[in-house]
């Protein structure tokens, strides 16, 4: 591989890892996953950059700095993804920060920082019930102790996966501790329609929305579809559908936020019996707290309601309460001022999905770079991104990083 | 075990086969099924009546008539169970049915026809896709040649199944053909609430209601939760919930029928993806297959409707299109009469659900009796029905049999 080599060509390499008929799957510490990452490191490797990792998983190219005892910057994005994924989300923030790594080293730039290419581990939660998983035991978020029991769905802990044959690299040097960095950047996917339909090719991001999601149960009375009358029923299916559309409502109606049930499950499942307990995940998101907080209360409200009139039981479960993070003002100022020379204004906009920006924003001045979505379209097997875009997405973080150095 | 033993006795050994956490699982030709359907062939060798079986894998033990030409008269129901299903549905109309012939017996009760107790295959669907199986064979509602190729959710053929292990029964004679009987009774429990809430023990069933079942799947468009705003979604799930409470209010509306969403299944079913398609199935039953024709119509213009507001592609497959069954209006004259020296009032009353009756009834003259469901519960764990009430079906079914041979 070309140590300039194109970072379309990179990813569409990334992309023949865990790819399925229906998008890729590349789960934390699978081989898949374990492949991806093997590919990056030998990628930096070759780029002359020091390897390390750390117990968490995560994986750090470094660049040296003019003054060695200064504290690195942080670049990257995550390699894992979600179930049906696609080649952009995330992968292309850890592959950009290698590639502005390279044109630095090619233009002979010489930095105060030491800069590191960082690829987190499993920032999207789909084997292991935490999100931003590497970033949040890196920022201290959570307690390293309760990520290393974690369990997946098969009852494999967090420590049983990285100490198997699909975890941490072989003869990679592991580091100790989490030192703070003097600043995080990430370039991603915006994952939506907001830069497309504004003619937007550089995004800043001002917040990561916050979000609380929910585990709602609801109890009702299995019955025969044939011999229960209508008016005798509790049909927990009914009572959940109301409530899905109760959330949709309420975020519609309130604005600048969402609300989506998009996991469901129905028992027993049956074409002829009524259903008697239906389970599913409500996800709300906003930038501003205050509206998660009143989605919240208008889901309780709602389910209130709906036991009473329907003679069923609804329990809620608070799953996650994230307040939205605010990008760091001086590092949004920085970028905007080192992507003006490539003649592309940029949008102010807020991110919807979580990213690991969001814990090292807890620890160190984080800020984001977007680029856009084709069609909005995210965490899906066609989710894609110009060439151009792509491009031009090195490209300003590569101003961007030169710029945060000189801070 | 006593050739009169207690129809309550029996139904409690029976619930050993197949009995699970949830209820018992009982479908056609499994280890559990063909243990009881063993154990109930036991049973009527003890009492002297003489078995064979067919290849639709109906069991039969006939007690011989004064005229030996004579065609039978058919008693019986199923010992097939859904999935996590009663004790009562189906074996008690199987055992009851042996126990009025050992009645018969003991009274020494010279009956002109032959009169044979049945147990007819797989009535629930719950293992190859036909309701009715062993009766809508034997009636000649499904060619056998369509029976023989169905296959179950594993790929196992029903000749396959029938031929194995846990198939027809060993040492039992295999009869020919379907032969036409005198006629049909069948005693059930209503599965429903309405004769507990009438306060009434035993029920002569006016018609079996007919019933339009379909798959309906609607397809809108996968995104990230986070990231799409709520006005530019296409979320087939929501859409999906619309459908469903269409469906309860129409059914509600129009009365005399019911309307259920039982199975619903959502893709890719992730809490951070906008569902991308959701598949559920519509099951609608009504006396009055007007009422039917009116659910139908009333589904698809929603579907419509749905379709150009949210943008989603909805398509409708209607699975089963079976009208309603009236029951013999001289044998209910004649069930009527005969249970009336019980000193029980009998309620008319449709039934929802649908029974092995409704093929007899199309070559035959047929007839249902119900006791009453407790809490109108069935198709669940804790189905059950006094054993007062179970008493007096026994014998009201014993009398019935024996005015029927008299016709």
């Amino acid at each position: 591989m070309n140590v300039q080599a194109d970072v379309g060509e990179r990813l569409a390499a990334l992309a023949g890892f865990g790819a399925g008929e229906d998008g890729l799957d590349r789960s934390l510490f699978t081989p898949a996953e374990h492949a991806a990452r093997a590919t990056f490191a030998a990628w930096c490797g070759a780029a002359g950059l020091a390897l390390s990792q750390d117990i968490a998983g995560n994986l750090f190219a470094r660049r040296p700095g003019r003054r060695a005892e200064a504290r690195p910057i942080l670049v990257g994005s995550h390699l894992d993804t979600v179930r049906n994924g696609g080649a952009y989300d995330g992968a292309y923030g850890v592959v950009a920060a290698l590639c502005a790594l390279e044109r630095l080293a090619a233009d002979g730039a010489a930095l105060e920082h030491p800069v590191e290419a960082v690829a987190w581990a499993g920032e999207e939660g789909s084997r292991f019930p935490l999100g931003c998983l590497g970033s949040a035991a890196y920022a201290g978020a959570s307690p390293f102790e309760e990520i290393a029991a974690l369990t997946d769905a098969a009852g494999v802990t967090f420590i049983g996966a990285r100490d198997g044959t699909a975890g941490l690299l072989p003869n990679i040097a592991m580091r100790n501790g989490f030192p703070v960095p003097a600043a995080y950047l990430e370039l991603h996917i915006e994952q939506g329609p907001i830069m497309e339909r504004a003619g937007a090719r550089l995004g800043i991001v001002t917040a990561i929305a916050g979000q609380r999601r929910f585990t709602v149960t609801v109890r009702g009375e299995r019955g025969h579809a044939g011999t229960v009358p209508m008016g005798a029923r509790h049909d927990a299916l009914c009572a959940a559908a109301e409530l899905v559309l109760r959330v949709e409502a309420a975020a519609r109606d309130l604005g600048d936020c969402v609300g989506t049930v998009g996991a469901l499950d129905v028992a027993p499942n049956q074409t002829n019996v009524i259903a008697g307990t239906v389970t599913f995940r409500v996800d709300t998101r906003s930038v501003d707290d205050e509206r998660c907080e009143r989605l919240e209360l208008s889901l309780r409200a709602a389910s209130a309601e709906i036991e009473t009139r329907r003679g069923v039981a609804v329990t809620i479960e608070a799953l996650e309460r994230r307040a939205a993070v605010r990008m760091d003002e001086r590092l949004r100022e920085t970028l905007r001022a080192a992507i003006l020379p490539l003649g592309e204004a940029s949008l102010d906009l807020p991110s919807g999905a979580g990213h690991d920006a969001m814990c090292l924003a807890t620890i160190a001045p984080a800020a984001m770079l977007f680029v856009p979505s084709i069609g909005g379209r995210s965490h899906v097997a066609d989710e894609s991104t110009s060439a151009a875009d792509l491009e031009l997405g090195v490209a300003a973080l590569t101003s961007a990083i030169v710029a945060v150095d000189r801070l």
